[in-house]
């Protein structure tokens, strides 16, 4: 595989591919064109030849992509191949509602633990994950080694909690606080999810509408 | 105001120099050159100016910005200079996580009520929002004109609700569900908060961990 610096756009679109190529495999859809993913995808052929080229070269001049290789390759890019653990922090609404509802599989991760420090919630389990007392933290991470802790806590805890996580070797961190969390160490990558940014861009579309085509272009 | 045609990623850094430049005047910051906002949000300082030329001449060679003038402008662009409304489909743990936590005030929307089927939630309130039922969807619209709907609820139920929003008039949707919703109208604007795509992209840079100088690209 190339090891050229890809920009965090090309990376961005990587999901996408992923996700659309699933529903190709799903319908039983065998190759397909960069032409014909450019149109389904809202993407120009060019853009996604060059996406690709950055990772090597999947396609076929006259044949276009095996969507089964591509999917495989992709998800191999995301780091998909291992099965990854997380932990999460904070079992409030949202945290709940992640347990409930998202399918952390489909992105090659695996919830084992819950951690809060609400002692009604302790001892107790959503949907098989369960819930245990923030003071069990450092303990279970050093017995279970999880690859992300996922921060579904009040904002104002958030960098001693990280600082907690890096002390005891949490590598990847997914911030569902709307407080920014810079990566405190070089070794340490952090997601923020920053919901703020996607009402303000909503908004910056509503009071600017143009027409369709340029919708396209938010892609 | 300049009418050239914005990127979507100038675009999704608006909100961040927002949200920075709410902190510096907070601070009592009174001005601010290119190069010093550039180093403590991470990006070159050529950047930050070729982002502003999109919208006009905020910065004054030699003297830089004025935070309070330059803080107008961007909330002016992002279309904050009129309260907006917004409505909820879907009050539960992710919907309760919002109206509980979330600051719509802090982006210029005010949640007016919230919608659900299930009749133990309706005619109760969080934090002063009603949930109503989902079968006075459209007589509220029609008597309150929403500017947004938020779409908390089962990604199976997506498509429906947002014919019935665009029936009757709701022209921004801000989805939360995990599927991807497409405009299906040219006046209607929808912004997916899509978490795969997000831990999707955590994977990525877990498995292809770089230094920290290239992580600062990922602004």
């Amino acid at each position: 595989m190339k090891k050229l610096k890809i920009s965090a756009n090309v990376i961005r679109r990587l999901p996408r591919y992923l996700q659309y190529l699933d529903r190709l495999q799903d319908a039983g859809v065998v190759r397909i064109s960069s032409g014909e993913m450019g149109r389904q995808m809202g993407f120009t052929a060019s853009q996604i030849r060059q996406d690709f080229s950055y990772f090597g070269e999947f396609g076929q001049q006259g044949y276009g992509y095996n969507v089964e290789t591509l999917r495989r390759e992709i998800a191999d890019i995301l780091g998909m191949s291992r099965l990854r653990t997380a932990v999460m922090i904070g079992a409030g609404n949202l945290g709940h509602a992640l347990m409930r509802n998202f399918h952390f599989a489909e992105c090659g991760f695996q919830l084992t633990a819950a951690f809060d420090v609400d002692p009604v919630m302790i001892g107790t389990a959503v949907r098989d994950i369960p819930i245990l007392s923030m003071d069990a933290l450092e303990s279970y991470i050093a017995a279970n080694s999880p690859d992300v802790a996922i921060l579904t806590l009040p904002g104002n805890q958030v960098e001693t909690v990280a600082r907690r996580l890096a002390d005891c070797g949490v590598r990847g961190i997914w911030n569902f606080t709307n407080e920014e969390l810079k990566s405190a160490r070089e070794d340490i990558v952090v997601e923020n999810v920053n919901f703020s940014d996607s009402l303000l861009t909503l908004g910056y579309y509503l009071a600017n509408r143009r027409n369709g085509s340029e919708q396209e272009d938010r892609n």
